[in-house]
């Protein structure tokens, strides 16, 4: 954590100095926002948080209920959306609430007995994350972005008690062209309506979202026809795997799913209720929480199970759909024109929760969002920027909702497959996913963003396009072994990962110190094209680089000054630009992510922490034409325009709307 | 973490149910109170937020200054410090936003330079714990300690602007024998007296201690007639190692430390300034922050240093003192009166603070405390309890400022004797004393508290009278690796950790089995002695087991019910008793700690996290005694007396006076 580069502050430092002139809580709507974020679920929430960030931004964040959530829905957080946390500074506190998923059963009739273990699996594979999977109340998430979205400058709060009804938008107009119409739900408020006029809204508003209807969507897909109950209980069971994720399939009851929860006791159980007709709804069955005990009584049996205090309850059919487009420009206006409207989260993709997915993408949605966002309304990036979030996240909610049609197939089956099997197909399914379900799968295409594969093999371990894995090192300044994943912070800034050749110390002749110089001054350079006029060297395009050698036989003062710069009001040297790789440990960076040795390599990783480019240390074109397809030019008199992108904690507001 | 045991509560689980009739912040004074805690500085706060926790126990903690601290003074917070805070559930915020000592450096003239790096060492040794050594402004711990206290079911807070000024004893009286009279600091109330009757009084007040004066103790000493300066700055430098704790002796300008600080450009120096002489006090020098920037910059010429921010300086001389007793009770009164009034921190011990000791042995201090309080205020123990709370700590700030002595003469000493040594002196003795300045040397002294090391050969590695040292193990029921000593939540209860010899895997035909059955239902059981009727039976002693075998080879349902216990309102079973051997990852307990792995052991841990016995797994009239050497016998009548001693999160108080 970096903080008091412009002075010291007292004080808890995840607090940022207040930006001016922003509305506070409780004052009237604005007549126009920027963002305009239709639901405070995991979608909206992610979004906001980033939003709230950047002074120069004005969001609204409406929400129909009347407060913040307490129980229920999602719970379960991939090893990626634990990435994803570290980011936005609280993985750790999840990490302690949570519970940890590091196990997985699974029962079934074998052996003579009702029921018996017939397989287990580590549920996380060794290597695949520095995070765990833990699962938590999904209200327990939105009260972390929530307190981000407090002590950011913008000190941004959910306005409840308000609908997206209808929107309009009006093509012709330059500044604030969707005209938002928002319903009042508070008891006594009920049919008044407002209006706000945005320039961007974003439909985080559920599967049945009015946003989506109101430019012309429709969730398309298929449903099982059945029904699941799920619920979190505190009960008494004679069950041994009770803090296990575990699947319980019985001889002739159907499916059960145990997933432990936070702080010891909690439970959620999915259980598998009835076959329903064609035509049929599960609400007419008018099956309730008694209903849900008794069947997960009958399955569990002959252990027993006591159910102690339902907490909360649900039942839902399982459906797979998925929206044409996350936003409203149709497939064959894309050239003409830019998106204003887009969707995320529930209100483009719907799948049944029992690959714990559902949280973890619609997160992932505005993830992808938020950056692109930021991007083009602080004069970074074109508009345009924004038709790769529709291309990228349709991509991978589609993936998304076949992995989830195959897989409640597999867990709601028949028995007969299993026979003779050494590894039931359920757990042999399971394995096969763990990649997917663990977040880790998406691939987002090549194309402006990510670069072609030509050098891959430069970096073998940092896959274009997907997650960069982060890995182990040495901070060269003070010798902290940490995660180098972890200096990326959220916001809109991309990071350039210098991994150096084996034998290069640094300045004057290493080959790294060459490229911070070109990096640096050139004209050509990204630094020097999209930074603006006076702000750090750092705040769009960040610069790292990581060393093969142990840190005690590298000097600090022969790095290059790009690595070492001196930021903020005080020109401070900032030193935590260079990292060796920790041999010491058995956890060489350059060996674990396939880095070539000899040659060394330049990753570029984007604001969403996704590997942008893999590149030669030394063909630069390739650098400028890459980031000269993503962001602005930031030319003599563009340069007033822009305005910061991510605030260094610490840092006072600069500008402010 | 463990919460919603009585019911799921929404929201954060740190905040626990507030217990009602406890004064709110800013209401009167109260007439009586249990504990009167002065100061609110690192001793004083670590007492108020074990005692905060239990509804019982009324507490003011009483302060000078006006509000919190913003910054300065403290920094240093040693392995065995973050330890303690894992207890307090803050370990991992602090992790998050303190700096990390990884490595310590020393300069010198060398090699014809005037200052050449001489020596550099690991700043903690592996293995030593798993806690990294940090540095963070004292006033954040005091944050994060006023943070506990407010989350706590007694929700207090310090009473800013009251000193107290003096205190009697009233031998004759049997409740609230202690009168205090409180003086108001706040402009416009200075002189105004409040008096307040306390069951103890804890001194807590800094070195020039009213409460230690009135119990008539004195600080015994000497002084090395040396000043130095200290200062918190952000500034601009080519010294290389500002990033890492550096020593730096210059050859005719003396000595200087560096200190990295939290945030990554905040640095903390201290500098060596003049000697003075035998009957001069520092402050008749005049000196100020500019004499100290320029004394620090001719020591680390021709390394420059700009200072940019001064945040916060002091000039100190040198002075090493230590009180006779830590409480009221002369020492040839011990038989026939037990302690009123108790002192810590630096109204009885103080020294330099070069060595990064003081808020840590401070914190010490009273976390050896608490948990004697809470017992003898909750009717668990007797009141004889608290003379050991001065024997244990005095012994162990004495070691401090033996220490303390030595090294300051060392950091402040003449280059001489360093010519032709291959590591310099300075470097020497402070590999040396690494284990001292990590908090991990202290071994309290057998007695009633400590057994005898008759059976320490069963568990080398947990020596009696020492610091409980984690390990890494795999808690069955859900297969999470995790640390064994993190179980340990901070409160008043003791654990008994039972390792199972090779071979046992639990009942009915196990030793461990055995030990369960008897320690759940003899009569001579500490459990039973001990608890007190219609309490969880982990109340006051936590029975928790660790086998030998992969957590794969074992079944829970074959755990005896000791090791899942149903606690609680609703009943529920504990699933976090157990715990297993993480072989797969090379990390055996049994094998790091030296258990013997065919008789297993009992390893007893004190609520403050030292070992408190070694015992095999049989002979039980050992651990009967032990335990009756410290509590009392909760007999019939006498239960309705015993209090709980440590909610667990999410229990709403059973009882509050």
């Amino acid at each position: 954590m970096q903080y008091h580069v412009d002075g010291f502050r007292p004080g808890d430092p995840d607090v940022l100095p207040a930006a001016a002139e922003h509305r506070r809580a409780g004052q009237p709507l604005p007549p126009t926002v920027d963002v305009l974020i239709a639901g405070s679920g995991p979608a909206g929430l992610c979004l906001a948080a980033q939003l709230a960030r950047v002074p120069r931004i004005r969001t609204l964040l409406v929400e129909p209920k009347l407060g913040p959530m307490e129980k229920g829905q999602a719970d379960g957080i991939s090893v990626r959306s634990m990435e994803m946390f570290q980011a936005f500074g609280f993985a750790e506190r999840v990490m302690r609430e949570a519970v940890w998923i590091n196990e997985t059963t699974f029962w079934a009739p074998a052996a003579g007995a009702a029921l018996a273990r017939v397989a287990r699996v580590q549920d996380v594979p060794d290597g695949v994350s520095e995070m765990p999977h833990v699962l938590i109340n999904q209200a327990r998430v939105h009260d972390f972005f929530l307190e981000v979205m407090r002590n950011a400058p913008t000190r941004l709060t959910p306005d409840y008690g308000l609908r997206v009804a209808t929107l309009a938008i009006d093509p012709a107009a330059a500044e604030h062209p969707v005209t938002v119409t928002l319903e009042h739900t508070a008891p006594g408020r009920e049919g008044q309506t407002s209006t706000v006029r945005a320039n961007y809204v974003v439909g985080c508003d559920g599967a049945r979202s009015n946003v989506r209807r109101a430019i012309g969507g429709a969730l398309h897909g298929d449903a099982a026809h059945q029904a699941w109950g799920v619920m979190d209980v505190l009960a008494v069971t004679d069950f041994p795997d009770w803090r296990m994720k575990s699947f319980v399939r019985s001889r002739l009851e159907g499916t059960l799913m145990v997933l432990p929860r936070e702080g010891g006791y909690l439970v959620r159980l999915y259980v598998e209720l009835d076959q329903l007709g064609e035509h049929e709804r599960v609400a007419e069955r008018g099956l309730d929480a008694e209903d849900i005990i008794a069947k997960a009584q009958r399955i569990l049996a002959p252990f027993t199970l006591e159910v102690k205090e339902v907490v909360w309850w649900s039942i839902y059919e399982i459906g797979h759909r998925l929206t044409d487009k996350f936003d409203d420009v149709p497939e064959d206006q894309v050239a003409s024109r830019t998106p204003r409207v887009l969707l995320a989260g529930d209100a483009c993709h719907t799948h049944s929760p029992k690959a714990g997915q559902g949280m973890n993408v619609s997160m992932g949605d505005t993830f992808n969002l938020g950056w692109k966002l930021i991007s083009v309304l602080t004069g970074r990036a074109e508009p345009s920027l924004l038709h790769s979030y529709s291309g990228e996240r349709r991509a991978a909610a589609k993936g998304l909702v076949e992995f989830d049609h195959r897989w409640s197939r597999v867990v709601g089956g028949q028995l007969a497959d299993d026979a003779h099997d050494e590894l039931p197909r359920v757990a042999r399914e399971f394995v096969d996913n763990l990649p997917f379900t663990c977040g880790l799968t998406i691939q987002y295409e090549a194309g402006a963003l990510n670069g072609p594969p030509e050098h891959q093999h430069l970096a073998r371990g940092f896959p274009i396009g997907k997650r960069l894995h982060s890995a182990p090192v040495v901070r060269l300044a003070d010798a902290r072994p940490m995660q180098l994943g972890h200096c990326i912070t959220v916001g809109a800034r991309f990071t350039l990962f210098l991994f150096a050749p084996a034998g290069d110390v640094g300045a004057p002749a290493g080959v790294v110190a060459a490229l911070c110089d070109w990096l640096e001054h050139d004209a050509a350079s990204p630094l020097r094209r999209h930074g603006a006029e006076g702000e750090d060297v750092d705040a769009v395009v960040d610069v790292r680089a990581v060393f093969a050698q142990d840190f005690r036989a590298l000097d600090f003062a022969r790095m290059p000054t790009l690595l070492r710069p001196h930021v903020g009001r005080l020109g401070l040297c900032d030193y935590e630009k260079v990292f060796c790789a920790d041999a010491r440990r058995g956890e060489d960076i350059f060996e674990q992510r396939g880095i070539d040795r000899a040659a060394g390599c330049i990753v570029v990783v984007r604001p969403d922490q996704y590997v942008g480019h893999v590149l030669p240390l030394s063909p630069r074109g390739e650098l400028t034409a890459y980031f000269g397809g993503i962001l602005r030019q930031q030319g003599a008199g563009e340069r007033r325009n822009a305005q910061p992108l991510s605030p260094r904690p610490g840092t006072p507001p600069r500008a402010c709307s």
